[in-house]
């Protein structure tokens, strides 16, 4: 199946039903997921805050999980290492767990288990399916941001002529692309770097305002081979946002390639965002003349571990 | 004065005293901070799990912070605007409020207000006198850490030819220096990352063991302008990162620039690590030609939003 056309189903997948059970007896949350898994972790804990969220995506666990804590642990494949390990131990701690998955041995500790009705997925794509029931349980979404979400999605499917021409740009030149983000979208622009990685194979970069302004800055103005990187800013619907990026444009004399966000509503915009990196990441890697889909590499050093 | 000397100070830092008064009567802990000053938070929140803990670092604020809160806020001069929000916001919620700054007006919004004993210093320069506050309040060292800690950094002062070495193969070929972390050192190779940029002002980039092998693995692999980048890869202790380490650089064929980490206990080697990267980037700024203690332009920003 050509990756173009996995992308498409993205459309479907927002429209995917299940919820996180997100009841008042927990104090706060934790999220466990690696990669193209654990990206919807850190999506999660940029938009919820109404309870600390803390994000697991290695070895080592928090100590503070307890029967206060609503614990979820995402793997698209439920047979990821780090995120069974994880798990485990949150059900030896006496948190309530989730699981999100296409099945797998993670589903075994779950006491509510999510189950995503395609398993054919690279991961990447799968993640409206893990996203959702986040969106949903915790009433980050409604029906009306739901649609929303469906239309800017189906329109990008019918025309990404924008981020091909961006795909070229980078292309033609082999620039190192970064992206630039902001609350709430700087984990998307995390999300953008890892699909270069996965889908186009270069080496990429992200990070986010105003934190960037605090270090980046100086590096902009003065650095050796700023020509070799093609930088993209997420364009802000925040005054004190804007205006930052327009003067780090103006004081470091640094292009930015700006990248209009569309929708309304959160989960237009965030899901708009999302889909258009996984477009553009993925003409970058047709163009590159490389198999987006491919991934064996980090399948080979998982079976080496 | 030079920034070496500076440098030089940072053994005295460990032996300062104060502590924040971090009883039981809070079940969460917030941490506001911008760039040099809110590494601590970075730093703090991947050491201590024994609460959940929530950084700050923008101008979106939290809605769980409540009485319930222990809320720290991080500005060595005082002034930062962000940060300064942030604490005024945390009063409002009834959070319980420390500050740590060498002045400024932040110091009005605690109910704890922990002073640097220096204002002359640049806040990456004062790192020492930020988070031992966190490291001594909340039981993350103890006396023989603190000796320990004194005693690498001092060996570091006295020969720090190796950062010298590798700032040399860095500026020779014009590289851009990427550095790969583990737990419990992920935020000080974002650390080493934010002083390429300001000490050396060159674009730097970082990531971290075992989430990177969910995406960078790829690019490694297949990306171009590879040579043009220097992996720097902290030593780990952990067996399972170690394998990590190596079977990434062989299936991607990846030479791998490896900093030995010294000393036993965690505040050896976190200061010790700290101030490796302090010495390797002032280095590359000396090589380079530029100043690296000028952040004239982050300055100029500041004054002109």
């Amino acid at each position: 199946m050509e990756f173009a056309e996995e992308l498409g189903f993205l459309k479907e997948q927002v429209l995917f039903g299940e919820k996180i059970y997100a009841g008042k007896r927990f104090r706060n949350v934790a999220v466990a997921g690696m990669g193209g898994s654990g990206i919807v972790g850190k999506i999660f804990s940029e938009i919820y805050t109404e309870k600390p969220v803390t994000l697991i995506d290695g070895y080592n666990m928090p100590a503070h999980l307890s029967n206060d804590t609503l614990f979820i642990a995402v793997s698209y494949s439920g047979n990821t290492e780090e995120t069974i390990k994880a798990a485990k131990r949150a059900v030896q701690k006496g948190c309530r767990v989730v699981t999100i998955s296409s099945g797998g041995a993670l589903e075994e500790y779950g006491d509510q288990k999510i189950r995503i009705p395609r398993s054919d997925l690279q991961p990447r794509s799968a993640i409206g399916y893990m996203l959702m029931p986040f969106m949903n349980g915790f009433g980050l979404v409604d029906s009306a941001g739901i649609r929303e979400a469906h239309r800017v999605i189906g329109s990008l499917d019918r025309n990404n002529q924008e981020c091909f021409t961006h795909a070229k740009r980078i292309s033609r030149n082999k620039k190192i692309p970064v992206v630039y983000g902001a609350y709430p979208l700087s984990s998307v622009a995390y999300r953008w770097k890892t699909q270069f990685n996965e889908n186009a194979k270069v080496l990429s970069y992200c990070s986010s305002f105003p934190e960037l302004n605090h270090n980046d800055t100086m590096a902009l103005a003065e650095t050796y081979r700023k020509d070799e990187f093609y930088i993209m800013v997420f364009d802000s619907d925040r005054k004190e946002i804007k205006e930052r990026i327009a003067i780090t444009s103006r004081l470091t004399q640094t292009k930015f390639n700006f990248i209009e966000v569309e929708g309304k509503s959160l989960a237009a915009r965030l899901f708009y965002m999302i889909h258009y990196g996984d477009y553009l990441s993925y003409h970058l890697g047709k163009m590159r003349g490389v198999n987006p889909t491919d991934v064996s590499l980090i399948e080979e050093l998982k079976k080496a571990l």
